[in-house]
């Protein structure tokens, strides 16, 4: 099914607004795309890089006329904007979003939604650490999924377009309850990046190593985590306030299994680590066959060539 | 200063070993290379790559007549390979090694090292998570940290020697004592590695989410931590076993952490949190400005070319 929009409407041109939009411009999808974005500079870089035809400060008006509009917004700020397009948005427009959490959006933002207006929450699982419309990239979203959460009455018609729109743009595509998407990313994506946050946290209040020694001998392992606690700290903190229970009940898993660990560590239970750690690899391994990791050793940092094509890559 | 050997033996041939035995070549500051390796493959394959003149099965017979001696094995192994070669060593030889772990390296080989061999300990902070001597390249060390941590005996004029090897083969060297060592690469190396191995468990063992969720959705930022998680077992198993005291005392401090970040999430304290996850960005900036990372965004994952030069690749 192709897909075929007059407008569209972003609201929030950051690093997903503005991913969306070359996505889009790459696909040939969208006739016309504006965004609005509270920042100035944001949207005089969204022009800039031609990445939209208009550049709003008001939301309600880059909604005029859109048949699609996506909250390209951290999550604790959707309900706001969608109360502040209510009245503004085209009868039959579909609005979606890009939040890390979809059953507080689902609850927070539909009560703001017009009955006319096909609200369809969805999760492109895909990103980087980085901010703003110069971070985006056509590419972003290429063989990652996106996670669509229809609420109960949603519209067939409108959720097989949403679903072609993001088809479009390169990913690939599932329905899931929304209470289930929140536990699913509890573990794959909000306490990996709490955790990762909390080692920076712990290695740079040290006294007994100094953030000099961490920042030079990061390359044992360190580096790689301070990638995903990089990210954006207002869309993180929206995540974690509205994703709480999920959250906890991973985290508290989490710290089960370290409570373990530590126990092997301290009885010098070789026997038990080296079973644990053995199970990681087939993980990595399918992960990678899964076409959502790179073989390449070291994600092919400073690499060879040689050594990051596929074939060599492996283990 | 330039260095000369006529031999080197490399006792264990995997990715430490065999990335040595290459970058020692691209260096031109070897005559001979020979190693030594339980595993008949790796022989094999080391000397079908052309990385060894020899390869033994017997560690006593490749250190014969070696002026060089470089210990590239699980440290729990390293007590018994040092008294295996002592009587064959070669009188005013050096012997180090490549070990995560410098204390206890220290106490446990020094007894099997005969008084006219120079015995000095060494780290290079750089590695993959990939095994065996077809995963070894000679550009793993080019710019990465080797800590050297000499004994209180160590002799000026070999441990110059050492220096200067390591610096041909591309590292920056840095002399440290060994005690400190551990406890920095106790937060730089081990419990990163810790909690990768401990998030990997805790996704495979839960019954509300699938193994098959956890990788179809692992780009959220689960997949960042399976790299390291899939690092050789044996090799960590004896990092943690012989880092003990220092890992504990880190993963302490992390716990305390974790659980203070709990507390705030379980509180609704997005003050906090957000004060707590900005604090991340300007560490991550100070590892790439140190050329301890790439800048490029995902590590340059799936990255359009102009997104992974210097230039576009900072925030």
């Amino acid at each position: 099914m192709t897909v075929r929009i007059d407008k569209l409407a972003l609201i929030g041109i950051g690093l997903l607004g503005a991913s969306i939009a070359r996505a889009c411009r790459r696909a040939g999808c969208a006739e016309t795309i504006v965004c609005a974005d509270i920042n100035a500079d944001h949207r005089r870089e969204a022009l800039t890089l031609g990445l939209v035809e208009e550049a709003h400060e008001d939301p309600a008006k880059a909604v005029a006329g859109a048949d699609m509009v996506i909250l390209c917004i951290p999550v604790g700020a959707c309900a706001d904007a969608a109360a502040a397009i209510r009245d503004a948005m085209k009868p039959g427009a579909i609005l979606s979003d890009v939040g890390s959490v979809k059953e507080m959006i689902a609850r927070s933002v539909a009560p703001h939604v017009r009955p006319d207006v096909h609200f369809i929450p969805a999760h492109p699982v895909a990103g980087t650490e980085q901010s703003g419309p110069s971070a985006g990239f056509a590419e972003l979203f290429d063989n990652r999924w996106c996670i669509i959460t229809p609420l109960e009455n949603t519209d067939e018609a409108a959720l097989r377009r949403l679903t072609a729109f993001w088809q479009a743009l390169g990913s690939r595509t599932e329905i899931m309850d929304a209470k289930h998407h929140d536990l699913v990313l509890a573990i794959t994506s909000h306490v990996p990046h709490l955790i990762a946050y909390n080692i920076v946290i712990t290695a740079d209040d040290l006294e007994t190593v100094t953030e000099r020694e961490v920042i030079k001998y990061s390359a044992g392992g360190f580096r790689d985590f301070t990638r995903i606690a990089a990210s954006d700290p207002v869309m993180w903190r929206d995540v974690f306030l509205n994703n709480r229970e999920a959250v906890l009940e991973m985290l508290g898993r989490f710290s089960e299994d370290l409570s373990m660990l530590q126990r092997a560590i301290r009885s010098g239970d070789g026997k038990h680590l080296y079973e644990l750690f053995s199970r990681s690899r087939r993980i990595r391994r399918a992960i990678i066959d899964a076409g959502q990791e790179t073989p390449a050793p070291n994600f092919g940092r400073n690499m060879p060539a040689d050594k990051t094509t596929p074939e060599q890559g492996r283990d």
